[in-house]
């Protein structure tokens, strides 16, 4: 953040508003692409970022902006890892470098960062119904600004935009959907919608339409673009799927355009734009655009962490991650247990259910950005005697708490519920942070529901699930890697619901989740080299909690403190204060967790610092019980 | 449950399993039909229950227990609040009398109660998933046997359903959906899709078709039914939108059948059961055929309590339920702003929004059984500067968590999610009771969160949530009638974050949460009666939490319990604990909640004494600590 701002190109710098962009003649963006497309492949490769779905918008987020004024005008979009260059365009470009970095720009477009941003996201599927709201606002109010929602094809197998658009034809007649179309959400696109959508890329009749569309512009200009627009719907209509499809909701389809051509992006969004009927505009794109590194692998540059500009190569991991793990162990047990079944939303490399995919394709099931359908159909799975495991991050969890309740909890179906990027989720920040699912996890019935210490007793935690079959069960894991304990050989099966004592003491009883146990151990010798003896128990099971060692531990203790990664509110230091008031056991009880407030983007360590998930915070909330 | 089973007539009496049904000629089918409705037209009229969609799926239900083998077969109801005739059928026509009531059978399908339910439901649009999830085990497992997802029309409108389907054709090959088409979630369908599907009933096309269909039925027999399939695939492939739709998503279409006309439900079930490749079979159905007051009034026969038989008249409720308390008080807020809108997912009648519609069409908007597009909806409008006020059943509003947190709390934007049925859902059992709420959103940061002890702080607490407008704004209510307390002529705002002390004493702090504040006067009185001095606190806020109150009252006590109609696990109770705790306060806490299980079906009287939220049970759990 205080790093001096790299100096920016030529026609980048001269934009400070809209009309500045305006005074740029049309024949020159396409330099200004060229400029802004620099920029981020220079300045990404220091900060890291999503690389890829950027450089896919360059042009259509130019195209947006000449057409659209924004903060008047409504840009949203979905998912907004793609709104970089949306940033860059709306005054933001000197603090690009910024990103990502605490205290610098968000990686996603942010309400309380600029008033362009007319809407956040981070997670998917949100962007044509926030839109449809805003038009029914504007309608009521009598207004005429425009919403434009710019989605990607990935976003169409998401419920909430299919939901969406069911209410669009019916709740207004100005609505504008852009479907950015590149094959890809962070993996290939799958469903019988993305395979239509992705059939034109490659289609002949898609390549004629692009050259048809070209050489119309070349002859159409200004008045003559209303001709053009009809032209270019009734020759798509007869041949191409989407727009039946899309027709049959309500809304009339234009395209398919290519989302690199910014004169055709212009000319087409200022037809539609005034339009008394809403439209969805289809454009294809490419990922990665213009960096050879991240056309070859686009799931890689998706979103990661700085590269090396010349060749693209990032600095490999030290040792497994936790879903590297989760991954291979997966493979491991399923060579021997063939009702094992893996299944992701949209999700196979970060989860690393890539691997399972390899090894068993017929077993892996990859449903769409759709973690509700993805959570029923493991519990079809599990109902007929498989052994689903589902991989979705802690935050994007939140879109199946009614199925993990209401289909598998109460049905006591075995779904394995695996929980990548529990905790802290450092960059990303708020719409990625996993530090909420205790809260909403633990109160449902029937769950078993665990956390590892280390990267050890993951595999045992897996082997359990395995053999659990009494109910589902969930186990919350960290991002990235852990302290590196080597993996054993033979995994056991744990005792559910037993907790496990590291060291006995008298004076201060140390309950640890996950791997929060490193900050725990920290502190217990901190304790320890002021002469107090310390338990240090790590608890293996939020649900259930292991009462009987907890209680008794806490009841000889001058005091208790929790170590969770998760929110204090409704967390695990909850149920351990309900656990000891159950068993009439007094001891004070402090707590290391976050606070109860939404945790801003930044680097774990000055994040764990700011908020006192140290030893040393903790050693202070402990110390006063010790000398009264 | 102990009644004596009423005698069943002749055809039903006989069925206790699937060869019994079998024995039936087929032109007897008919009477059969006859009898179950007649049968569930008395029998609903004593217990209660979903009369009008078991009307509506007779003949079908008895069409598919013909064609299908349950157990070996699977049928998978959606919703499942229409498997009455499905029950009856397999083997539970004798207990059909002990429907909704305590020990009796649940009105919704329930693993554990046969084998013949093969999944569980409660909520919409689960249904084409865990039928997927169900295809793609037996497909691994080698097996052969048919899946058949039953779904109304209204759960198209629902995203989970979307998600499946588009994942459909990827996954299996021997799939088998049944649209059941009537029109009617609970009341009218909204939405595009709707609009098309429901065009078929009125339109010549259709009468055409169905007068069509009768006559192909009556020339083909056995082997000819596959030429008649095709010829009814053709024939309506270029007439109608959803064949095009569903041939799209990979799933062959066929339709719309008259979904009462059994020998033709039976032939084309028996025809597409072997096709290889999914398949959707598109059925129109009347909703309460066969019983005028319910062809009358649908939505009223949806589901309600016990009737009179000759003229459906009802008793009217004694005092205005909660829900209309809401509605007619948002009308009269709406009166004097302008800004204030009403959304709902499809349940305009159970949340007395129907009132708003009627008073303000504009500002009114059904968005289907879709409540994740709801609350994204209702942030689109806020972020424009609307109030919007999205009521959805507290059971329901797990679906839309992410939404609430990522959405409205984190952009603090000033939604106001209104959570009816929040407590026990009596008779509609576990798959209704909305008794985890508090603990999935009490944790969301920026959360106000509340609950009135009556119907005139309802009024305020609605008042007070139209005038806050820093963040979204939470209010739970329960199903049914209050006390009865008169509702002010002007509503007050109450101070954000106040509880309200209703008397104050020395021994014991009683802290109630919403309407038990009836079980926690009589604790009090109880306690009085013994010589006691009593606090008695109306929390109002579940957060932010009155801290300094609870804290100072509680300080001062031997002892501290806590009322709520919720969990114990996550709670109310979790939170005066995090309180006090971290307040330092050391007084014992009991608590009067549903313990940390499903709770079963029943009438409330029954469920609260079975475990112990009563009076009596409060006083044996605060006596002990007044005595040591």
């Amino acid at each position: 953040m205080n790093s001096p701002s790299p100096e920016l190109p030529e026609l980048l710098a001269s934009i400070r508003s809209h009309a500045d962009l305006m005074e740029i003649p049309e024949s020159e963006l396409p330099r200004l692409a060229e400029e802004i497309r620099n920029t981020l492949i220079h300045s990404l490769s220091l900060t890291g970022g999503h690389l890829g779905p950027n450089l896919g918008v360059v042009e259509l987020s130019i195209a947006l902006h000449r057409v659209f004024e924004t903060p008047r005008d409504k840009i949203i979009f979905d998912v907004s890892h793609q709104a970089y260059v949306h940033k860059m365009l709306t005054g933001r470009a000197p603090l690009i470098h910024t990103i990502r970095q605490h205290g610098g720009l968000s990686g996603f477009a942010k309400m309380s960062e600029s008033p362009h941003d007319s809407y956040g996201a981070g997670h998917a599927g949100t962007a044509l119904s926030a839109a449809l709201g805003m038009c029914a606002a504007r309608d009521l109010k009598g207004e005429d600004y425009h919403v434009v929602a710019v989605a990607g094809d990935a976003a169409f197998t998401c419920g909430t935009t299919l939901e969406a658009l069911n209410n669009i034809s019916q709740t207004t007649k100005r609505y504008i959907t852009i479907l950015n179309d590149n094959e890809w959400a962070i993996d290939k696109n799958v469903g019988a919608l993305a395979k239509y959508f992705n059939s034109l890329q490659t289609s002949e009749t898609f390549s004629w339409l692009r050259d048809k569309t070209a050489s119309f512009i070349e002859k159409l200009g200004g008045t003559q673009a209303r001709d053009f627009a009809f032209k270019l719907e009734g020759t798509t209509k007869n041949l191409i799927f989407p727009s039946l499809l899309f027709n049959k909701f309500g809304l009339r389809y234009f395209g398919p355009l290519d989302g690199h051509d910014i004169p055709t992006l212009i000319r087409t969004l200022a037809y539609i734009k005034d339009l008394n009927e809403p439209v969805i505009l289809h454009v294809v794109t490419q990922k990665g655009k213009g960096y050879q590194p991240a056309l070859d692998n686009p799931t890689k540059f998706h979103g990661l962490g700085s590269y090396c500009v010349r060749d693209g190569e990032t600095q490999a991991a030290p040792t497994p991650t936790f879903s590297h793990i989760f991954g291979s162990t997966l493979v491991e047990m399923a060579r021997e247990d063939e009702s094992i079944t893996a299944i992701t939303a949209a999700m196979a490399s970060g989860t690393k259910l890539d691997l399972f995919k390899e090894a068993f394709p017929k077993r892996y099931f990859d449903v769409g950005i759709a973690e509700e359908h993805g959570a029923l159909f493991a519990c079809g799975l599990a109902a007929e005697g498989m052994k689903p495991y589902i991989a979705i991050y802690s935050t994007f969890m939140q879109r199946c708490i009614d199925m993990i309740q209401h289909d598998a909890a109460l049905q006591k179906l075995p779904v394995r519920f695996c929980m990548d990027r529990a905790g802290l989720s450092p960059d990303d920040g708020p719409t990625h942070h996993g530090l909420f699912d205790i809260a909403m996890i633990r109160s449902i019935p029937n769950i078993v529901f665990m956390q590892p210490k280390d990267e050890a007793e993951f595999v045992h935690m897996l082997r359990t699930m395995n053999h659990y079959q009494n109910g589902p069960t969930v186990i919350r894991y960290p991002r990235g890697c852990g302290a590196g304990t080597p993996v054993p050989a033979k995994a056991e099966i744990l005792p559910i619901g037993k907790a496990e004592v590291l060291q006995a003491g008298q004076d201060v009883t140390l309950v640890s989740l996950g791997t929060m146990i490193g900050i725990a151990r920290e502190t217990a010798s901190l304790l320890e080299v002021r002469g107090y003896t310390v338990t240090l128990i790590n608890a293996r099971f939020i649900k259930p909690l292991d009462d009987e060692c907890i209680r008794r531990h806490a009841a000889r203790s001058r005091v208790v403190c929790t170590f969770e990664d998760h929110s204090i509110s409704g967390g695990f230091n909850s149920a351990v204060l309900e656990s000891l008031e159950t068993g009439d056991v007094k001891t004070p009880v402090e707590a290391i967790a976050w606070p109860d407030q939404f945790i801003e983007h930044g680097s774990e360590s000055i994040l764990r610092k700011k908020y006192g998930l140290t030893a040393e915070a903790a050693l202070q909330k402990i110390i006063p019980h010790l000398n009264s």
